[in-house]
């Protein structure tokens, strides 16, 4: 057989490594197609100046874009017959990219415990992704609900990872050459810096952004992801969704730049702690967002940055004045929430 | 608050003047997109060898490229709580932009005028757009209709700016270093120069493009404005449209990119003498676009170069060969009317 | 007239020569925008470091990026007035391009036939593409089926050109500097090189692509193809069509992204032997492939290198394992065929 059916749950071992495909370098047309993907405007990926003036050789790539774009190279080996993507920790980010670098990735299986009912089972995997000088650039894990082949394929022995509630600060990496000191709030449009943010402040972002078809494929593309839930309308009929799935790395790319009004000063993304795609979007609707301030921390030797952990909440068709709280009571999400995504930025603090 | 409601027409001062957010570097990236998005062809901007043999360093943006990003900037601040985008009126292009360049804005007020119902009023502008080397790139004054939050308060001294209803040509500036003697018609495909078009003619231009919702949110999101009329169809449900709006500036371009057609040997825009939106544009509208030649100038010094003052008719749904004028004898659009646009182009002379 | 209406089938003569308009400079940016509207991921398009370790000095436009968009030069001149692209045939590429490479294209009239009822007629043409140093990069030959814009006008005597059914082995170019020695399938994820291809062997791709109306019309306005067919759904309503036709240059570019799964060790295209547009591709259709292995040959002096002959099938609505055959018995193609490509690709051996 020349092609490959990708790898079901009785496929994956404990220690497993695999050196994903198709290694990818990002360019100034990535950049661009970002930004008219998701309206992103953080100033370190807009602006080439702003970016030298900050200590960097060249803006940078959006962080999400090289989160996306390393995820899809692991689709092929890792979710291929993933029945859903149960969640992301331990993200760090290690190096910034810029137009120019190439990215590959590894995964290593850390993790499987099959379903009660024998059909599917968990695989928990951490990745890596290395840029052309083989530097890491960004590590994390996942796991992912896998179909299995044979239902009467043996279970293996669960062992499931123990993963941080979230990535502590003195684990945070601030880029080498970051200088925030001379930071110009003029570039961004608002003065609010990490010491204008409190512990459980919540900000309603104002923007709202429709999904439509071409759109969340071409980005999907872009990231050379091949899940084929998000492009085949005509096998996607006869699913329980009806059509096209929109990938959800996409969905946390839309929502993180609608954050940009609330949260213009945000440098860049040093980790994710965790994230869960609590309900599917599809084409038609109309993503908002919200974030809440979850602590604040200084980082050690500089105070010219300091760190925000936020929770940003995804949203369809709701607008977030009229959201209370994006779980009930029970923990339950509401069914307008697509998105509840933990992570923590980098800030310039005041002088 | 951490997040901005833009200013209400009470809020604007004449003299105030607002260092725009998000500069904004323009690489290959965006040209590629732009031709993508609007099917654009001038030959400087789609030939890095034609622009070197015309004394240019590099391939030049899309003028309306450059306008519409440096509008962008101005969008947070000017006019998020606009009623609408009346008019632009003394636009010169001061300067090429090419690839790696980046882009801020600068806007001051320069005229006040509350309507007469007391609801709103309008606010005229004028903005600059300079690159990374400071260099004023682009001139422009708009006025916009902005809501007032407040209804009592008070109506400022109505003040409005006197506007030149057209740039002369002693103000046109010709980039340094372009020499046009040795163009080549080969590379437009058309052997109309400057000499051959005639005051008084009118030019239909064959093609025709419909829009459809992925592409002109691509495009206003690539520019980062972020009015809300054209991204969150949720919202606009509510409103007379029922639906997202087409970006005024991506109707400009489209019926620019759709005037090739009969003008193959413009290199540049000049200056944009006037422009309306007559009427909104929806996705699912095609469309069409006429040119009337209003004026003719040679250049103080060229031989190479002449100016044509152009107005450029766009239509929606309906060809421009069923519409004998733009407007009704009262001055009235007609309704098929999208754009009424005056602007004035350098092109080749005869040697 | 200032804008032209294109050539008519007696407006061509044997002979006739045209340089066609709008060189056009590819970038980086269109190699991000080729891969999200396609969803290619060959590994030399996409990865600069791989490029160069197999002797290029950058990354390679792929290569249907380089022929739809010298394709869409020829369209003015050639096919403006044409009903139907019937074929092509004996396409050689000679050179890679790589970002920053400038394309031109000319064409010479080679043969002519009227059709039996006198109201068009099938033009031949000779086409070639030169890069920015007058280098040839690609040659093609297509026939054109073209209306006449005066029935009663003479025919010409006919002229067929003799063609060849496939291009040989010996007349292959295999790019100066390529060595595939040191090629390391970990880049592509497939262990099957062209030692493990099999004359006669059958290939389904496993993906499937929904079209929607802005990706392909954005492809085709970035090829800077004007065939009104793809643009202007308002002329189309009136057509047998009923509405915008999806450019047969892009189904071929998607059908050829789907095929990577199977055929991930494909470096380049080397010739396309011939091509059929069997049935016409509209937005909403999902495409699917499949690939037969016609032929299979060593390259004389090359151990590291050999050639397959494929034939892609493009598929609309029907996946490739309900599909046994492209043709009826009869030779008629199936209404589910949208493309008969006939290709000879570059494959690393066994070594």
């Amino acid at each position: 057989m020349k092609t490959r059916t990708g790898n079901f749950f009785e496929d994956f071992r404990i220690g497993t490594r695999y050196a994903h495909a198709t290694p990818r370098t990002l360019t100034d047309g990535d950049a661009a197609l970002y930004i008219a993907l998701t309206g992103a405007r953080h100033v370190l990926h807009s602006s080439r100046p702003v970016a030298h003036g900050l200590g960097y050789r060249d803006r940078t790539l959006d962080d999400m874009l090289v989160f996306n774009v390393a995820f899809g190279k692991t689709v092929p080996d890792i979710s291929l017959n993933a029945v859903a993507n149960l969640g992301y920790a331990e993200m760090l980010f290690l190096a910034p990219c810029h137009p120019g670098d190439t990215l590959r990735a590894k995964s290593e299986v850390i993790g499987l415990r099959e379903t009660s009912n024998g059909k599917a089972g968990v695989v928990y995997v951490r990745s890596n992704a290395f840029n052309q000088d083989n530097h890491r650039v960004l590590t994390w894990v996942r796991w992912v609900m896998v179909q299995k082949q044979d239902p009467s394929a043996p279970a293996p022995t669960p062992q499931v990872p123990e993963l941080k509630s979230f990535v502590p600060p003195e684990e945070l990496v601030v880029p080498a050459g970051l200088h925030a000191a001379k930071f110009e709030t003029e570039s961004t449009g608002s003065n609010a810096l990490w010491d204008h943010y409190e512990v459980g402040e919540r900000i309603d972002h104002p923007g709202g952004m429709t999904l439509d078809e071409s759109d969340h494929t071409l980005a999907t593309k872009l990231y050379q992801n091949t899940a084929r839930v998000h492009f085949d309308a005509l096998a996607m009929k006869d699913t329980t969704f009806g059509r096209r799935l929109v990938y959800g790395g996409h969905v946390i790319s839309v929502c993180r730049a609608l954050s940009y009004d609330g949260l213009e000063n945000v440098l860049s993304i040093a980790a994710v702690n965790g994230g869960t795609h609590a309900n599917p979007t599809f084409a038609g609707d109309t993503l908002y967002a919200y974030t809440e301030v979850r602590d604040k921390w200084t980082l050690p030797g500089r105070d010219d940055i300091g760190a925000l952990r936020l929770r940003l909440i995804g949203l369809k068709n709701q607008a977030p004045a009229t959201v209370v709280a994006a779980q009930e009571p029970d923990g339950k999400y509401r069914p307008e929430v697509v998105l509840d995504f933990d992570y923590t930025v980098l800030m310039p603090r005041k002088i």
